[in-house]
């Protein structure tokens, strides 16, 4: 089943923008499939198009239903929109849940937008090594946005959004606030804030906490500064939202004009072809030698350093295909 | 400052019961110190003894509250106690937030208990490299439990508990109970559940849930089964942590008997010489021969894999030492 279709036609079918391709290719990396390595090599003259924007939060501050009124808003703009939301699977459900994710059927029918939630827990590398490979298909498949959605908590998560074009960091009132922000780490990846569920109370005094914040700690950014904005919205009526893609717009045009855009793909890149570096040695060092060495170090014969060492010194004369 | 003590002297020190140079310890493992190695070599005779136990749930379970009357129950049977608190660090807060960790001051001034709240976020490896060498440092130092508390959102901070000899996971009534666990991927990696807040409405309701989950997914554990137990506990007046503590012994048992201790332990210092040795090839690859290949990435010239091979075929005569 899997060698049904041979990559280069699988590559021309999802660029041709059928949704099964793209679906088929991108259940490749999820499965890190051998052929990873020839998918990519297609893949990549038709990269670096899409606009990649990140959107975490804490959990309950509405990322769902805030991604799903931005595809519309990108929809009705005429643009094509692909959405990977990072979800920690779980044997018991048997993979991705997608209870919360209800709201994003409003755009099942419509071919202009490819949904996936990714599976990835217990993969080799982890999400660091298959959500931008994910993306690079949606990219070369021609979506003209690609939303990534991750919770807002966990360093995997966090991290693997910080490298998208522009980040776009969701809070709501009464959930602790910026504190709540603060303790999963991701102020400081923000380049667009949302305050949602503006209609509660508290909104304003979270806007007004946030701003304060702002000002403490705003990044400096190649000598010039982006001075992240503060968006209301309510995204369950749609309110804000277009505020929020004219910032996300604000902010795109920003880096694109101070460098800051291409400096943050090459960090992407960066990132994705040591991810993959590192996948292939794990793969490589799995075996009786590594065994053996945890063994001793857990019998406390040898640290992990010297272990380490002799891992990695072990078979220097042939590398990772 | 960094260097006033030779480490064999702090190895020492910190056997002797010194606290000062526990907390030196770890620090120059959140650090990456250079001496790390010469830190893991000194300690390695003296691990092994300590257990780990790690505890982990959604935010807003009670986290810090069990872990806090955990501790008191350990110390009233004369155990020493060491506590690793891992939290996603702010540069808002310049470290790991502390606010909700006030009941953990209860310990504050007992000598036989020490707690740490490890800042990980953005260091080379992250949490699957520095937590590891935490747990060593006290475990050399003599503590008798290793408390390791994470937030149980996130795939490091999950992966990283799931190594304890001994996995607690806390739900709570009225948080969307099994399904909120299920999204955060813990269920499979608990071996004793504990339904905190359980004098609120729903705790009931919770336990059948979980007890049905089980029913529906154990694990098989080397032909024999292991059943998680679900404890009722009220973490905030004490109550219920007799039997949690008596749950997590019984599972410490049953491990020590079928083997499975023995595995888990050798699957940690797996993870930890793997995480040792990536941290090394990462920092070796750093540099101008990976920014150029990332720029071609970036710019659709070269695929990743492509870019990883020449990454790690490059310099293949040497090894990180």
């Amino acid at each position: 089943m899997t060698r049904t279709h041979a990559v280069p036609d699988l590559v021309d079918r999802a660029r041709g923008g059928d949704a099964r391709a793209v679906a088929r290719l991108i259940t490749l990396v999820e499965d890190a499939s051998p052929r990873l390595p020839e998918i990519a090599a297609a893949l990549a003259p038709h990269t670096g198009r899409a606009r990649v924007v990140g959107l975490t939060g804490a959990p309950g501050v509405g990322k769902s239903t805030t991604t799903s009124a931005l595809v519309g808003a990108y929809r009705a703009r005429g643009q094509r929109v692909g959405v990977l939301a990072i979800d920690p699977s779980s044997p018991f459900s048997g993979g991705a849940l997608l209870g919360d994710r209800i709201r994003m059927q409003d755009h099942a029918t419509d071919p202009g937008v490819f949904i996936r939630s990714m599976a990835t827990r217990g993969h080799l590398g982890g999400l660091a090594w298959s959500t931008p490979q994910a993306v690079r298909v949606l990219d070369a498949a021609g979506f003209d946005v690609v939303l990534v959605e991750t919770v807002g908590v966990g360093q995997s998560e966090v991290d693997v959004v910080a490298l998208a074009d522009s980040v776009v960091v969701l809070l709501a009132p009464g959930m602790g606030d910026g504190i709540q922000a603060a303790k999963a780490g991701i102020l400081e990846i923000a380049d667009v804030f949302a305050v949602n569920k503006a209609d509660r109370d508290g909104a304003d005094a979270t806007v007004r906490d946030l701003k304060h914040a702002i000002s403490l700690g705003r990044r400096e950014i190649r000598g010039a500064s982006w001075r992240q904005p503060v968006v209301k919205t309510t995204a369950d009526r749609g309110a804000g939202i277009a505020d929020l893609v004219e910032a996300v717009d604000a902010h795109h045009d920003w880096t694109a004009a101070h460098g800051d855009l291409a400096a943050r793909r090459v960090e992407r890149a960066r990132a994705e072809i040591e991810a993959v570096a590192l996948a292939a040695l794990r793969a490589r060092w799995r075996g009786d030698r590594l065994d053996a060495l945890a063994v001793r170090v857990a019998a406390g014969e040898c640290d992990p350093y010297t272990a380490a060492h002799a891992l990695t010194a072990d078979g220097e004369n042939d590398h990772p295909g």
